[in-house]
């Protein structure tokens, strides 16, 4: 395949708020990897943070993009749609689609928000209670 | 069914930080509403706030109790292990056992460090994206 031009490279982006505790920054970068050693349809699989840590969210998007990413996901990692996921990230994918106009940017909702979070909770309440 | 004697009543109380922006709370109250649809082995599913709001970790338990919940599990609505999940909680639940020595309970890891997690990162990201 190493001929074949590429035409599609989809990232995907997870964003996490970013701790003062750096076990919970550990936490989410373990997730990444974990995530990312999943099957899925994405070939890259990053992570970033708001605040308070790094990578931060432009430097994630950068990262992708630089390995050659076409179409970047973002999904917001919270529980709760506070300012940070209706004001500030919305404005960080709205710089990055300037900075990157032949790049697709989609922001997904934040993870609490998924269709089948109830579903989740219940699976993980009988699986160990 | 009214003269059966109830031995065992499963209980699942969900438990979130609790957030100054009233929004939040809404959504974990309504989440829990949408847990409690769900098919699954806990007769009561009801959610506590750790701060900030009410209901407060102890009226969230008494609540159960009071309508015959004999076992109570607890899952942390966290992505992180933060001092709330690793001190406030156990702490709680200890007062909790004190207070109710004929009640069983549990309490399950925080919801970031859930094993399928992983997994559940990808559904989202793939369904929407």
């Amino acid at each position: 395949m190493g001929e074949i031009s590429r035409d599609l490279m989809k990232a995907l982006l997870i964003i996490a708020h970013g701790s003062r505790k750096q076990s919970s920054n550990d936490e989410v970068a373990q997730l990444a990897t974990a995530v990312a050693s999943q099957e899925s349809g994405f070939e890259l699989i990053e992570h970033a943070f708001l605040e308070l840590t790094s990578p931060k969210v432009p430097d994630g998007i950068q990262s992708l993009i630089s390995q050659g990413a076409t179409d970047v996901v973002i999904l917001p990692y919270f529980l709760a749609a506070g300012f940070h996921v209706a004001d500030d990230l919305p404005k960080l994918l709205s710089d990055a689609q300037d900075q990157y106009p032949d790049v697709r940017f989609k922001l997904l909702k934040h993870l609490g928000a998924a269709d089948r979070m109830p579903n989740w909770i219940i699976q993980q309440s009988e699986q160990t209670g």
